[in-house]
């Protein structure tokens, strides 16, 4: 067992299956060493969880959880990018993290930091990445927020 | 004449020229085995022809076909970028789609895959990308979307 | 000396120090030969200096400087990913540009260009970039702008 599954165990996370993609692309794809992975919501067995605006529809805490659900399903396309394999993951790289905010809203860093405190728990050093948090006027399926990760892998 | 050029021809498609730049950048960046290709908007000959927010200003159906133009026009600088060989193309690797967007609009989705079609109809499994689709509060020249693309192409 | 050295003196241009993050992520990651700048605010010794949104806080031409102060700060943050030997750095590749936008405003282009003016003047041919110019509805700590980067390095 990886160092990342040992992680994933002691911290009780289960990733979910990868979700399916809500239009005409694909979940990832591998170029010259890195993963592009699709924006992903916050999201269970297809079902957007958080919806609407920050702070109108919930607050930056709540909205902190969502970025967490979306960036387990960023991971669980990347586990499927290294075919379950996390020896093959050199290091996060970027991630992009637009959130649903109301005009005046400006703590979109905090809301991602759900996102930000996931990657360095499992992956410690290699869990750390340059990122960009922005407001977004309306985001897919009225998600609350969206993530976009970059993932740099092992070439078989 | 390659695959693609064949392709085209049988889709009625003729790319156009490679939209001149609307400001202090340049089409493309080639690094790494990667294009990058600017922010793309539904233009033809210099004017943006689809413009205002959805669904205010258009309906889905109509901001499809404008992602569809912008995505036209990457392909163009794409087209550039390997100096007409289309052979040299390995695939597209990244979409980003910014869909100006009313509050509470939220299938950009539905729009992004006017771009998406277009790369799958043309390059077939090479043309499966990784993609984000975000709602804008505003877009260069008004625009309706906006389109960003990497595809890997192999080094002359 | 460097060439970017002599350049910089020339132009009358300090670079300011790192900015430390706003939250839980790193300045950059270098990856595959690029450096992936995090997202970069118009601010000083950690304070932003350029907030609210275009054209209701500021005009255009205010909101380029602010442009060009962000881009600075993402100076700053590749001098360090080369421990500031400028020779290491090949090429700027991909500039994103998210600036505050009230709703109706269209020219994100000229904000940019002060952030693209930048690059060219410091950098000439090697500072030309790929870039997307996009309006958000909102920024963290309620910047007017937050600029993205990717420059090109000689591995050491």
């Amino acid at each position: 067992m990886s160092v990342v599954d040992e992680k994933l165990t002691q911290l009780g996370i289960v990733l979910p299956a990868v979700p399916k993609p809500v239009a005409a692309y694909v979940p990832y794809v591998e170029a010259g060493g890195l993963v592009y992975v699709s924006g992903q919501l916050p999201s269970r067995d297809g079902k957007v969880l958080y919806s609407g605006s920050v702070p109108k529809a919930m607050d930056i805490s709540t909205a902190r959880e969502a970025a967490r659900l979306a960036t387990l399903n960023a991971l669980a396309v990347v586990r499927e990018a290294v075919n379950a394999d996390w020896n093959r993951v050199i290091r996060m790289v970027r991630l992009g993290v637009f959130v649903q905010s109301d005009p005046g809203f400006d703590q979109q860093p905090q809301v991602a930091n759900g996102a930000s405190d996931l990657l360095l728990s499992i992956f410690g050093d290699a869990g750390r990445h340059a990122r960009a948090a922005v407001g977004a006027a309306a985001l897919p399926l009225n998600a609350v927020v969206e993530v976009e990760l970059i993932a740099q892998i092992k070439p078989i």
